[in-house]
């Protein structure tokens, strides 16, 4: 379409967003590590020809980390110095931190092509979110899509002080199913 | 903040879309001149030393046009030149118009200082609205803000075709009585 390089911000696709808010060398988090795509996707926005930047996985898939381990390995030859995947509930990732985050990024819904027993849920979503409070860089921001009918679209009622955060919300008004985007920005 | 630079994105502030969407040169309209702040700052944004660059303005009080025009005479030598302020409800603007517009932006409220009983109604909104999705240049972008409580509220039930518009709405959820701001886009 024509003058789409004018719109970074009308367009609410989480990784439009991504791409503004990280640099070279940065160190970023995804939650919801899925099949591995929005990984890939992130270690290529902060790994710089010298080996800086920093991305940390998570999923409670064996099935999703195997998935997303293939993918950055056949992608990447930075895998494995500039990435650390981990089998964990994302609500645990101060357990594993060691680098303050710029961006931490969730895609709540079901691993593509896997059980939707399986899904992330709000008991753990919220703790989670609230994890990642914690840890992010000062100037940081979590991103969080949303899907229509997905039961963590209750982390909507997450509460963070407005002193501190600035949190915004961007839905599409003429396509109902498509997801919802949290920006939640670390003042 | 720490880091500001990075969030053309995240901070729902419509003059920070316009700046990412508008160029040099560009047409552009305020469909709600009020005080005139925002026709000033969007002249700055499109105005260049060659002298294009077209702004359209309209309000339907008197004394909104007069504080409009002193603020930019004040303010800037090309006025007289680039930009074209009508007293006429925003919802002819089709009858002013020799331009198409990159940006058609409505500041939905009072004219501060002005009377109250003379505000921006969906009668005319919506219909001005229409006219702005006809008027505005392919890629362009109609920006929207919002009051809590203002009857224009029933402007978010404006229908504009998936197909041809990318429609999105951003929303504080941190600060409730913040404006909503709305980005209508055609591809």
């Amino acid at each position: 379409m024509p003058g789409l390089e004018r719109y970074p911000i009308c367009c609410p696709v989480d990784r439009q967003v991504w791409r503004n808010v990280l640099r070279k060398g940065d160190c970023a988090i995804d939650a919801t590590c899925g099949n591995g795509h929005d990984t890939l996707a992130l270690l290529r926005m902060v790994a710089d020809e010298s080996g800086s930047g920093f991305i940390y996985g998570f999923d409670i898939q064996s099935s999703a980390i195997e998935s997303t381990r293939c993918l950055l390995e056949d992608s990447s030859t930075q895998t494995r110095r500039l990435v650390k995947l981990s089998l964990l509930c994302h609500s645990k990732m101060e357990e594993v931190l060691q680098k303050a985050p710029w961006l931490v990024a969730f895609n709540l819904g079901y691993l593509p092509g896997g059980g939707k027993d399986i899904i992330t849920l709000p008991g753990t979503t919220l703790p989670a979110l609230h994890a990642a409070s914690r840890v992010l860089a000062p100037g940081g921001l979590i991103s969080v899509l949303v899907y229509v009918g997905h039961p963590d679209r209750t982390i909507l009622r997450v509460q963070l002080a407005a002193e501190s955060w600035s949190c915004c919300k961007l839905e599409r008004l003429n396509r109902p199913s498509a997801p919802l985007l949290l920006l939640l920005l670390k003042k």
